[in-house]
């Protein structure tokens, strides 16, 4: 069996580490179109920062892990062509040679790029200018680079979105100044205001100028050499302009190949991973993700679920019958000293789903209020008023919370939809 | 409406909040036993240790903000006798005075008392000896008085249930020289043996006398005016003696007025906590409680079952319509550094309620490794094989453990059961 996954990320490596668990026999080469594979993405802003000083850290397993659990990484190849009749795939090697491979069964793990809005110039200006996106370890690098040799004083940030709020800490961390420019009334679009509002505040009480509602729409030179970012809200300088709203799905290999696209361009697949193609799975930031109470597949990237994904995509590759037992979308930020964590279908998103929700919140404390230390956790959950079914929470505390200590709140909460007339609730 | 409670603990009061809650006009009084309504009993071991310095703090709610809450509280009051056809509760208040009061709906929340153990000697000895048991804030106050004027030195805990190991920690903390005797082969007995025994570890680290699978035989008085413990294994000198072998429902009361009991000698209440007398409620430790898994009633006190059964109790009595959703057992114990949670039902449990249960443990980071400050969490998760029901998890980790990140675990898990066929996780 010639298993070839394409891609070195969480998808490829974990369907690539699952194949080899269950047969350890299976010959796994993966293309990985750069030098690092199994690299956290998510953990660059941390890098950035200098709360992880070496680089290399970054990598969730090395080369030597990689290689003892019987993966074949080739290193700097790019796929460029897939020819599912055949069963191969043609690859562009280093130096620019190119190479064909045959495989028996094929996993497409091609991620996200990302999603460049539509702002005037952005077409015009990159890395030599000082305008940066962040999505890989080259991304990172050209970022130190333009701090190091632009001596970098202000940074321009477009996009609140984690990434976005991530690094706008890992910047300010390293002495920078920091605009973080959302065009949407909040910061972290994904979570409810009335939590967004205290994150705002402590990026502000932390230095970070945060602007929301503000639709960028030019980024050029400024006549001092500097960077201009123009806004219906006035002009900004910056030194560096890092531009993160969003990825979209990397999908030109696979469509090319004949593989059908769904939701926001993303590569269907079914609750196998198997795309449409014979013998041709995919798993990641490139497909569509099933979300389990949606019931249907949205777009929906996030490392976590690429790891399931590609566990099962690897399972199925080699003749398993695994299937994704689909997405909540569950997400976890930390910025600066307070986190925030999301689960499920807020109202908003619940309401488009046809569901009937209401949402409570309360606060509690991390651990008992008599025990020193103890800090507030706010806790928004949300309900569908019809069938009593939970749909989702969101969660907002601080970094150092406690695990273990389910704390009782305190007696009547706030609520945003009206009070249940019974509240027996379970552990 | 006038609703009666017998009770200041988290049944009690919850029951009389969640009263007021729903009818801001109904008359709620609360016959409290001591002087400490609704104290933290959990929380006495950080009084000890001298982590809350003033005890007061233990309290969840001061008198004042139950008082702001309508609730009419008598101190001091000790029911009786209850005369359901009469509707009257009789109570003995401060200085022997006898009371007889009336009632539409009364709600019996009178808790748990220590079981004793048949330990020869401890029928005649008690706190003037030096020998303690701890469920109130008198236990507390008094083992405070023998530790100041005993000189204590040397202390011995009977019982390494959680209430033993955070004592143990509480008296090691003050100084003390502790030994911690368990009959049984583990400490934690409510835990797996893989996990009680990295706890038995910490805690030895930290100076505790470990002794398990220790039988205690005679407590008495030694030559030397300190005391003396006899086990099995040899004799142990202690200035102080703290038997903490469970608790037993305190159900004298309601089983006088003609209260059915049922498990382990507890309360018997259906699920909307109402007992087999007309108006009369119970719940907390002194009623038996709904287990979600095992569909039926054990005997299972925990502070939190207790506050939800108090506000199932208060609705109903009320005249709503609530019902207990059942307890999983859910609990956390902070030992030192180290944490323990559980939740479910675990290998033993479930195969004795008639599964065919599966365990395996997982180590996982409580945030990716890359990141400073990762500590490991070792997580046992238990399912039925046949269903593929999840039925319980342990988890075991550092106590400055983060909340938020999800962090996935190292490729192969080691598995007591056998690998599963397929491996799709949700979220």
């Amino acid at each position: 069996m010639r298993l070839l996954v394409i891609g070195g990320s969480d998808a490829g490596i974990s369907a690539g580490l699952r194949a080899r668990e269950l047969d350890p026999t299976a010959d796994v080469t993966l293309l990985v179109a750069d030098r690092y594979p199994n690299f956290s993405i998510c953990g660059i802003p941390y890098h950035v920062s200098g709360d992880v000083p070496d680089w290399h850290h970054l990598a969730h397993r090395s080369a030597a892990d990689l290689d003892a659990a019987g993966l074949q990484l080739r290193l700097e190849h790019r796929a460029i062509a897939v020819d599912s009749d055949a069963h191969t795939v043609t690859a562009t090697a280093p130096a620019g040679r190119s190479t064909v491979i045959g495989y028996d069964r094929l996993i497409i793990g091609t991620g996200a790029v990302p999603a460049v809005p539509a702002i005037g110039g952005l077409d015009r200006l990159g890395p030599a200018d000082g305008v940066h996106v962040l999505h890989t370890m080259d991304d990172a690098f050209a970022i130190l680079r333009t701090i190091a040799e632009r001596r970098v004083v202000r940074v321009v940030i477009v996009g609140a979105g984690y990434i976005g709020l991530e690094m706008a800490e890992a910047l300010t961390t390293r002495g920078l100044t920091v605009t973080l420019l959302e065009q949407l009334d909040q910061v972290m679009p994904t979570i409810d205001p009335e939590l967004a509002a205290p994150l705002a505040a402590h990026l502000r009480d932390r230095g970070v100028d945060v602007g929301t509602g503000v639709k960028v729409h030019t980024v050029g030179h400024a006549a001092t050499g500097r960077l201009a970012v123009g806004t219906d809200d006035g002009d900004h300088v910056a030194d560096l302009v890092l531009v993160v709203t969003g990825v979209r799905p990397d999908t030109d290999l696979a469509a090319s190949a004949g593989a059908a696209l769904g939701v926001r361009g993303a590569i269907v697949v079914d609750r196998g991973m198997r795309t449409n193609l014979p013998d041709v799975y995919a798993a990641g930031d490139c497909v569509h993700t099933y979300h389990r109470l949606l019931e249907q597949h949205v777009y929906l990237p996030l490392r976590s679920t690429a790891h399931k994904q590609g566990r099962v995509a690897g399972a199925n590759a080699l003749g398993g019958t695994a299937t994704f037992a689909g997405s909540l979308g569950t997400q976890a930020v930390k910025v600066f000293d307070r986190v925030v964590a999301t689960t499920g279908l807020r109202d908003t998103a619940a309401r488009a789903a046809g569901f009937n929700p209401a949402t409570v919140e309360i606060t509690a404390d991390d651990h008992k209020a008599y025990f020193p230390g103890a800090t507030p956790i706010r806790i928004r959950v949300t309900g569908d008023r019809t069938t009593g079914q939970l749909l989702g929470a969101q969660l907002f505390g601080h970094r150092g919370a406690e695990i273990a200590n389910a704390s009782t709140p305190s007696p009547p909460p706030s609520a945003t939809g009206p009070p249940s007339p019974t509240s027996s609730t379970s552990t």
